[in-house]
C-alpha cells in the first residue's frame, strides 16, 4: 500500500503498522536490545530514574491543533524534563500508542518522528526502546522515560534550606498564553479548530511552539544538579509547583514579582505577565534552589528565595503577601468542547 | 468525604485521589524514592529490562466483567510475563490511570490494590514506583515494568537453535475459552453485562480467572534462564507466538498436537482442546526453547521440536502439516460491541 496518506491502521494491521513506525525511530545508545522482543535491555552506569505521563486527545491535547510531529516532541519533552529534573541523563522512552481504527498510519509516523527528533535536539543518545500499538476510542499515548544518574545522587523536591535561591529555567507562562490564544482564536462554540493556525504561527510562534511543541532545557538538568539543592519541573504552573516544592522540603518560599518580571517579562520578544507566569502551566521548565551565595548555572535566573515556614505562615508567598497557588488538575479543570 | 462508594475522581480531585490510591500500594524493594517526585529513583544490579503494555476498556477489557481488583492484577501479571519472559526479575511497575470524571475513586483504590496483590504473589519486591492520574473518555491504563538481569544475559526469542525442545510453562488456551464464555453467556446483543457472571464463576472458575485475572509463572522466567536458549510470553496466541520465535530465530518450529493433549489437555479438571491452545491468547504462559537432551526445569511441559527452515517450507507445523497461525490482532479483530 505505500505511503497512500489515506490507509488506516484498521486497513493496514498490526505488524505492518509497527513496521512503519520502527523506520521512524532510532535506537538508544544504551540499548543491547530495542524494540522487538518481550523487553527491552539496557545497559545502565548508576541508579535509574523513571517517570510515566500520558497524553490524551480531548484532555490533552487537539488533532485539530497539535500535528502528529509537535504531539510526538511534546510527548517526549514532557516527559525528558521530568528524568532531567532528578539530574539525570534520559536514556530511553517506551512510547505505548492507541488509536481508533480510522486513524491514518501516516499520523503514527509523525508521531514517531516527532519523538526521534526531540530526542535528537533535547537528549542526544536516547531513544524510544519499547511500547506497544492498540486501539481506543481517541489517541492515547502513554509515554515513560528512562534515565541514568551516572554515579550522581539525585536532586528530589525534599532538599530545599532557608536561605537557598529560587530559580528557573526554561520559557514561563508561554505554554499557558499558547493555549489561551488558540482557546480564544481557534475554537468555535468549544470545539477546536485549526483555520486560524497558520495564521497564529505567524503572528505568535513563540507562545504556539511552547504549547505545542516545547523545547525545556534539558541539559541543565544534568548541570544543575552539582549545586542545585531541590529540583523539579513546572508542570502544572510554577505557582503550584513552588509551593509543593516548599511542602515536600518543610520550607516557605517566596517569589519575587520584581526577578520574574526582570528574568522572563520578555521572552524571545513576547511581552509575558507575572500572573501567566505563576498560572499558566505546561512550561516544563527547571525549577531548583542554589545554596544562598552559589553561582547560577548558566540558564538559571533568580526568582526568589527559600525561607523557614513560620508559624501559621503559608508555603508560598509573592513578594510579602500569601499566594495562592493556581494551575491544571486534570480531574476538576473543565476545558472546553469537553 | 471518608469511603463514600459514590464519590468521583471528579469531585475529590488529583491530590486526594493520589493520596488514597497511594495508601493501595506497597514500595518496592530497589527503589531508593518512590511515587511523589519527578521520577522515581530505583537501584540496578545488572542490565534493566523494560516493557510497557496498555488496557483499554472496550478493546482490552469490560468494567461489567472485570472488578477493579481483577483489572490491576490482570495488568500487573501481563506486564510482570514480559519481564520473566527474559529472564529478569520484576523490580518495579509505572502505572498511568485516565478516567472519565464521573468514576468512583473506590475503583482506582481497587485497581491499585489488585496490582499490590499481584505482585505480591507473583513477584514478590516489585512494586508500582510511579506513574500518574488524568482525564480520558473510557478507562485507560498504561503500564510500564522494569526488571533486573542481575548479571546475567537476557534470554531473547532470537536464540533457537534447531533440535532444541519446545516447552511451555502456564496456562495454555483457558484465557481464549474464558473470554470465548463471556462473550456468549455475558452478552446481550454485543453489550456486556454482569448478570451471570456469579454463576459463571461457580461454573468455570479456571476459566474466568485465567481471563480475567491471570496467574502466569513469573518466578519461573529466571529458572528457564539456565538453561533456555529462547523465551517469551505467549500473548496473541501460542502459534502466533511460536511463528514470531521461530522467524526471529531463523527456524522452523513443529507444534506436537499429542504432547499438548497431554500436558494441556486437562487444566485443572477442565478440558481444553488443542485448537483452543493454538489459537486462543492471552495465556501470558512462558514459551522457551530448551537444548536437546536438556531435563527441563520443574513446570515446563514439553509440546514439540525446533527444526531447520527448509526450502519453500513453513516456520510453523502442526505435526506433519504446515499451520496457519492465528490468535490476536488489535487493529484488525473486531470485537463485539465496539
Amino acid at each position: 500500500m505505500g505511503k497512500d496518506p489515506s490507509v488506516t491502521v484498521g486497513e493496514l494491521g498490526e505488524g505492518r503498522v509497527l513496521q512503519r513506525v520502527l523506520a521512524q525511530l532510532r535506537p538508544a545508545e544504551t540499548a543491547v536490545l530495542g524494540p522487538g522482543d518481550d523487553c527491552a535491555v539496557m545497559r545502565v552506569q548508576g541508579d535509574l530514574v523513571v517517570t510515566s505521563d500520558t497524553m490524551i486527545e480531548g484532555p490533552d491535547f487537539r488533532r485539530a491543533w497539535h500535528s502528529g510531529f509537535e504531539l510526538g516532541w511534546k510527548l517526549a519533552a514532557t516527559n525528558l524534563s521530568d528524568v532531567a529534573a532528578m539530574g539525570a541523563r534520559p536514556t530511553g522512552l517506551t512510547v505505548s500508542l492507541a488509536v481508533p481504527r480510522d486513524t491514518p498510519v501516516i499520523l503514527l509516523e509523525e508521531i514517531a518522528a516527532g519523538l526521534t527528533a526531540a530526542c535528537d535536539a533535547m537528549a542526544p543518545g536516547c531513544g524510544v526502546v519499547g511500547g506497544d500499538l492498540g486501539t481506543a476510542p481517541v489517541i492515547t499515548a502513554a509515554v515513560t522515560a528512562l534515565g541514568d544518574l551516572e554515579g550522581r545522587p539525585a536532586i528530589t523536591r525534599s532538599g530545599a534550606k532557608p536561605g537557598d535561591q529560587l530559580a528557573y529555567a526554561g520559557d514561563l507562562g508561554l505554554a499557558g498564553l499558547g493555549l489561551s490564544l488558540l482557546f480564544a482564536e481557534a475554537c468555535d462554540e468549544g470545539v477546536a479548530h485549526s483555520r486560524t493556525l497558520p495564521e497564529l504561527w505567524q503572528r505568535q510562534p513563540e507562545m504556539l511552539a511552547a504549547q505545542l511543541a516545547p523545547t525545556p532545557p534539558i541539559p541543565l538538568g544534568i548541570v544543575a544538579a552539582g549545586s542545585a539543592t531541590a529540583m523539579m519541573d513546572v508542570s502544572d504552573s510554577l505557582s503550584l509547583d513552588a509551593e509543593r516544592l516548599a511542602k515536600a522540603s518543610g520550607v516557605a518560599i517566596q517569589l519575587d514579582s520584581a526577578l520574574l518580571a526582570a528574568a522572563f517579562g520578555d521572552q524571545g520578544g513576547v511581552p509575558v505577565p507575572v500572573a501567566a507566569m505563576l498560572t499558566g502551566g505546561e512550561d516544563h521548565g527547571l525549577l531548583a534552589t542554589f545554596p544562598a551565595g552559589a553561582v547560577l548555572p548558566a540558564g538559571f535566573r533568580r526568582i526568589g528565595v527559600v525561607q523557614e515556614v513560620t508559624v501559621g505562615g503559608t508555603a508560598l508567598q509573592l513578594d510579602a503577601d500569601a499566594y495562592e497557588a493556581k494551575g491544571w488538575d486534570p480531574y476538576t479543570v473543565q476545558l472546553p468542547g469537553q
